[in-house]
């Protein structure tokens, strides 16, 4: 799987896609991840990208003519499945969204930034408007660092142990139970009896229970679908 | 403002703290961003962290000794507002929140990592769990990165035009109209004329018109509430 993003602040993109996951999925060929400096596109000497926006306001708005000619140059090399915007009024995110990703081929992500992007970039090229949240971030890098962590992980061959993706919150219907490690006993604050039983049949109902519980009252709304 | 993260990580945010408004707020001195690594505070030889989960299962959990060694060490340093756990069971971060969190002085966050934190760090340190979104991704890293950036923007100092923070979509109840700057005309599309007409009771009507009409087609929701 490759992705494409393209970005006003490559080099903010650089520690985040050098460790963890996304460096393993990349050291074993299973995703490729290119980030483009939208500058690099840009027709003036300034090598600027943004510009006032027309009708007066505060703020900056990206252009089109860079975001156009590397999106182009791209389309020209390879065919792409989605090209994403992250964009606060985007669709929001969620792990559905990120399993149906994860069966793409190539994705380009178009990271906006200041007050936005030409709305024509938005029209022309682009497939699909993405929202990490309802809250306001300085642009679309990190935006764009969690959709592709999200979507890699669930690619077979990821991680190490193939049942941990599948175990995860919102891939069933309840939140993780609670989990516990060594010390048994640490200050006085126990692990919980069932637990150390070994008795599997238990040890799974009281997480099934402790689940529900946690899904009851911290986001019944998961219940209702 | 402070924030400390502790993470297992911690080269994985150098270089989203390094750039954009976080570079800038730290420059300025508005805000302080420290991250610390977990395994500094590991006590065994082998600086391990996590540990296999009592009852069974795939996954490590993160033990408490580590991170309650590097809170208790923190706290004997100064007052904490909040210590955060970012977590996908957590509340659901807003923009809400992060003007709340944007008032705050001192403020701590875990970052989790692998099938999750051992229960009695959240029981007994943690004082807010906070979700970035429905999904599941590698740690808890990019989670604080994106918490941290979102709180630092409001900060007053921190972005250059004061009034570009209060007009983002969220802030208010509608998001935000399409945007358009230079050329007026590209390769036959062109930006809509009353933007060009400079009149500007008629600007703003035609704004507040396409934000509603924006917000009405993608997110209903938030006209209701």
């Amino acid at each position: 799987m490759r992705f494409d993003i393209i970005s006003v602040l490559p080099d903010l993109l650089v520690s985040p896609f050098a460790h963890s996951i996304l460096q393993r999925a990349q050291k074993k060929g299973i995703a490729e991840i290119m980030v483009h400096n939208l500058r690099d596109y840009a027709t003036n000497k300034q090598k600027s990208v943004d510009d006032y926006p027309y009708g007066g306001g505060s703020g900056m708005v990206m252009s089109i003519e860079p975001f156009a000619r590397c999106i182009e140059g791209l389309k020209a090399e390879r065919d792409y499945d989605e090209v994403i915007f992250m964009s606060p009024d985007g669709v929001t995110f969620n792990q559905t969204i990120a399993n149906e990703l994860s069966g793409k081929g190539n994705i380009m992500i178009l990271c906006g930034h200041y007050k936005g992007i030409d709305q024509r970039i938005r029209d022309l090229f682009v497939t699909r408007e993405i929202s990490i949240g309802d809250y306001v971030l300085s642009g679309g890098e990190l935006p764009a660092a969690v959709l592709v962590d999200a979507i890699v992980r669930l690619i077979p061959g990821v991680l190490n142990d193939e049942t941990s993706a599948l175990s995860d919150s919102f891939q069933g219907e309840l939140l993780d139970a609670p989990v516990y490690t060594r010390p048994a006993d640490w200050r006085g604050h126990k692990v919980p009896d069932v637990l150390l039983s070994g008795h599997e049949a238990k040890i799974n109902e009281w997480r099934h229970d402790q689940a529900l519980i946690r899904t009851q009252t911290r986001r019944p709304d998961l219940l209702e679908d």
